[in-house]
């Protein structure tokens, strides 16, 4: 367990989201895959629909509408400092989606922007790092995008990875706040995992010098990536309780990241928590890799099961492999 | 100019870092390429010799033999709670580089580890994040990793980009300090450069849906990049002057990016910064991207002229356009 002792006095102001307009039902992975069953997909993914970019849309572009969704409603852009672009899918190497994302929403130049590359735990990093520079005085308000496109790396007959994952992006404002609403945080990495959920040649590591588009694929051992999650993420929760000295029963309602349905309901499992105590919106929406906690916490907040200072937690894991959780009190000041 | 408070108490607690074996002279590129001249090259870049990775060296490669040396020195591995790497040449799009190496540096599995995307003010942008997780409690030594091979992605006769980039890594060990050390920090993006220094073809903007290798290359506009440096670059340090209260003649030492010879002397002749307080490596190692200021800091300290509590200004600038700027007392407890 990493130590922790921090009081971040900070808050989630607002969260927005945008998923590409394109839907691909399990009717459509059948008809395509006519050996998979419908039934086996829904008993072990869960996922109904999956929403997929289009060829020439990329996380960027999500992204950007996610944030544009999110100032309509609050024009604060003149006073966003940071910028944090959460992705595993640049539009370069270099330079970096947050950069270009300043320009094209009209960021101030005085606004720090990085990109930072991490998956299924981004967001939960991704709120580590914004509540760390509003924490230290570095900035006042952080515009966190979380977005990614893991359907370009997918194979039409990949049936590990097609059924789950989904393009998408969420928006999050974070600000300076009078009371600590968020943290502690338990971070964590396993890099013995690293080759387990990979896009082989995909970048310097090309065993392939001409780096053929086709081999650019996402691969993942869904065994070993189950296991992972089965062993480290019960303890991930345990240790984040230890730390805030705080109960299952002390928490109002887990948002975990959207995996998929086998492996959410045996975390549930392993860790005792009340059905009822948990969101889940990945039926419908997929799993959005680091967007899927932002999306889910806005759908949790639309359906108006979130009340002013219910207790939250968040719980990110997966591709590195990397995990990581946090407290939040919604809605506080 | 953006807004900082901050009082952060941390400290670099040392440098290390690797360059690889291959050195290619101006001569090797007058060889290859007789109708450039080796006067006008010396005049313009100052660079004489660059670093060369080897085709299966990637930056990880590079960015873990940095660690290793810092480690080699002082093994703290099991002490690191975060492990920051800078990179714009990843292994791989997914995973990430940092959770790559917790595993083959041996460092914890509660070390948080992530990869930051920027270029050549990557080291003051990680600087600036490892300073705020440590101030906001969220980790007490940090690990900061900036490693690139950008002479991949350039051309043989790239007239503008090949005389100066340099491939390199550097290991920062950043912990908690009793007094402030380090800060503030002034820094700032313009997304409007982006198209200036960029891989095309290399992510998800990709025009060419085969990604030909060969098409994966560094792009660079000299002129512009030049004007952007020469703007933004004494107005950043302008900035931080005001911003800590401090005038030129307070700072001891100015450590910036390595860019290139006519880049630094414009940038020293507008600011009117006496010579002498200007640390330069750049004819010798050349221009590393985000590893070049930790590079001259390690060079200046093994030349003696970092003498503790010494106040040093570190400017980072380029690919973005990105820029951040800030101070740190050498040798501070």
């Amino acid at each position: 367990m990493s130590e922790d002792l921090s009081q971040l006095f900070v808050k989630i102001e607002s969260i927005d989201y945008y998923l590409p307009k394109k839907i691909e039902t399990i009717e459509t992975l059948i008809k395509e895959n006519p050996d998979w069953s419908i039934d086996e997909i829904k008993k072990k993914t869960g996922v109904h629909n999956r929403f997929i970019s289009a060829t020439n849309e990329t996380a960027l572009d999500l992204g950007s509408k996610a944030a544009d969704k999110l100032f309509l409603k609050n024009d604060i852009r003149s006073e966003i400092n940071a910028l944090i672009f959460v992705t595993q899918s640049p539009d370069f190497v270099l330079p970096t989606s947050a950069c270009i994302a300043q320009e094209k929403l009209g960021l101030s130049k005085s606004c720090m922007s990085f990109d930072v590359n991490q998956g299924c735990s981004g967001f939960i990093y991704g709120l580590a790092i914004s509540s760390s520079l509003i924490s230290a005085g570095l900035a006042k308000k952080v515009l966190l995008i979380c977005a990614d496109t893991y359907t370009k790396y997918i194979e039409k007959h990949d049936r590990t990875c097609r059924p789950i994952f989904s393009d998408g992006a969420a928006a999050t404002l974070i600000s300076k706040s009078k009371n600590s609403n968020i943290g502690p945080f338990e971070l964590g990495t396993d890099g013995k995992g690293a080759m387990n959920l990979i896009v082989e040649n995909s970048g310097a590591r090309s065993s392939d010098k001409k780096d053929d588009f086709q081999k650019k694929k996402l691969f993942m051992n869904g065994s070993k990536v189950f296991m992972f999650s089965m062993n480290e993420v019960p303890k991930c929760v345990e240790n984040l309780l230890i730390k805030s000295k705080k109960k299952i029963s002390d928490i109002d309602l887990f948002v975990f990241h959207q995996a998929s349905k086998v492996v959410m309901d045996n975390i549930i499992r392993r860790l005792n928590i009340p059905a009822g105590k948990v969101f889940c919106n990945y039926t419908d929406v997929g799993n959005t890799v680091s967007a899927s906690i932002p999306i889910a916490l806005k759908d949790a907040e639309n359906k108006g099961i979130f009340k002013n200072n219910k207790l939250v937690m968040m719980v990110g894991f997966g591709v590195g492999y990397s995990w990581g959780a946090t407290l939040m009190k919604w809605g506080g000041k």
